[in-house]
């Protein structure tokens, strides 16, 4: 049975301000924050349920799904045995430093190693807020097009990882790798780019080493 | 060369009733405008690219081009000798009816009878605002997913018309035409839905004969 939470909006004065006093707190609990973005339908959720087994050996993983509406997302995900809440955003396009706390409150930290959001999708708004995240990661699908680095600046600029899902149907899609990597360096000069596809797991193990990676460092801090 | 409205927000206190005074403008000058929406990458531009030169043996047809930032969009929409504008949204995530108001005044409706503008890539708060429009389509791209109506009431629920864009590489993907009509229907019960490829031009016809049929009916109102 998936738990929903209601965030909506409320105003708050200074967004950055609690996201620092969240990730504050994380810090002190050891939990290490993870922000996953990008557009519907890139493979935000498929991502997870390639990412999470590999986590689960190691860390005790919980994840917050951020939709406008509907819990198709937290029931997939809470089919790999984690602790899923579901998050409705009440129209809005983003998830905020507030919803984002309330939605930490509501999951409940006790335990955990690792939190992952899936925010709503979309490559404009949620790039805007500080979440509290320690690590934001944002996907691009090959269908989406190389160009899209000149057309969403802010989410490619912000991010510290892109990865470039759905490489299975590259044969399809007119996706030029070499042109969207220039595209993306003029907007972020360090994120590294991984490639990789949810279907033949393609790619995910760099992705999964990546994160470990981070989480250890996290923890050693 | 393509022009560059930066559009910003304004506060306005009635979207609405500001939408609908810019209707009543157009109707008055007989300029039928379309709203298109969408995901980022799910095939606007290549649609009107295909749409375009069949409106244009009829009609005298502008486009407005609105993104965050950029011009790669007008420039391509520019090469089909359409007068194209590009308007830049300042961040925000859509375009409300002041900034079309801004946009159409800027593009000038002396002598036009078609004006399609091509809304930010985002299935969220573009559904909100009235802008105006007589039209309002979006696109579904296959590799997004069927159970896109779901996580995206809004959009779903105000369009007149849905395009289901990219079957060409309907073998690749996991979406099922019934499941999709299915979950649009609790959103939507009227809008037609067309299925096309921008790549080989299937249902492009139906599509366009579609949107001609809705022009004549509104020059003949």
């Amino acid at each position: 049975m998936i738990r929903i939470l209601e965030t909506k909006e409320r105003i708050i004065e200074d967004n950055d301000a609690l996201a620092k006093s969240t990730r504050e707190d994380l810090n002190n609990r050891k939990v290490f924050f993870i922000n996953l973005m990008g557009s519907p339908g890139c493979g935000k959720t498929s991502l997870l349920m390639n990412t999470i087994p590999c986590l689960k050996q190691r860390y005790k993983v919980a994840v917050m799904e951020a939709d406008v509406d509907s819990d198709v997302d937290a029931k997939t995900i809470e089919s790999l045995g984690v602790k899923t809440i579901q998050l409705h955003s009440g129209g809005l396009c983003h998830m905020d430093a507030d919803m984002t706390a309330r939605g930490l409150q509501f999951l409940g930290l006790e335990d955990l190693d690792v939190v992952i959001m899936e925010n709503i999708g979309n490559l404009v708004c949620p790039a805007e807020f500080d979440t509290g995240a320690h690590l934001k990661a944002m996907i691009l699908s090959i269908p989406e097009g190389d160009d899209k680095p000149l057309k969403y600046p802010l989410m490619f600029e912000t991010v510290d990882a892109v990865l470039v899902s759905k490489i299975d149907a590259k044969e399809v899609f007119d996706f030029d790798e070499k042109r969207f990597e220039n595209n993306l360096r003029i907007r972020n000069q360090k994120a590294p780019v991984f490639y990789l596809s949810n279907l033949n797991k393609e790619g995910i193990k760099a992705w999964t080493d990546y994160l470990i990676n981070k989480i250890e460092e996290f923890r050693k801090s």
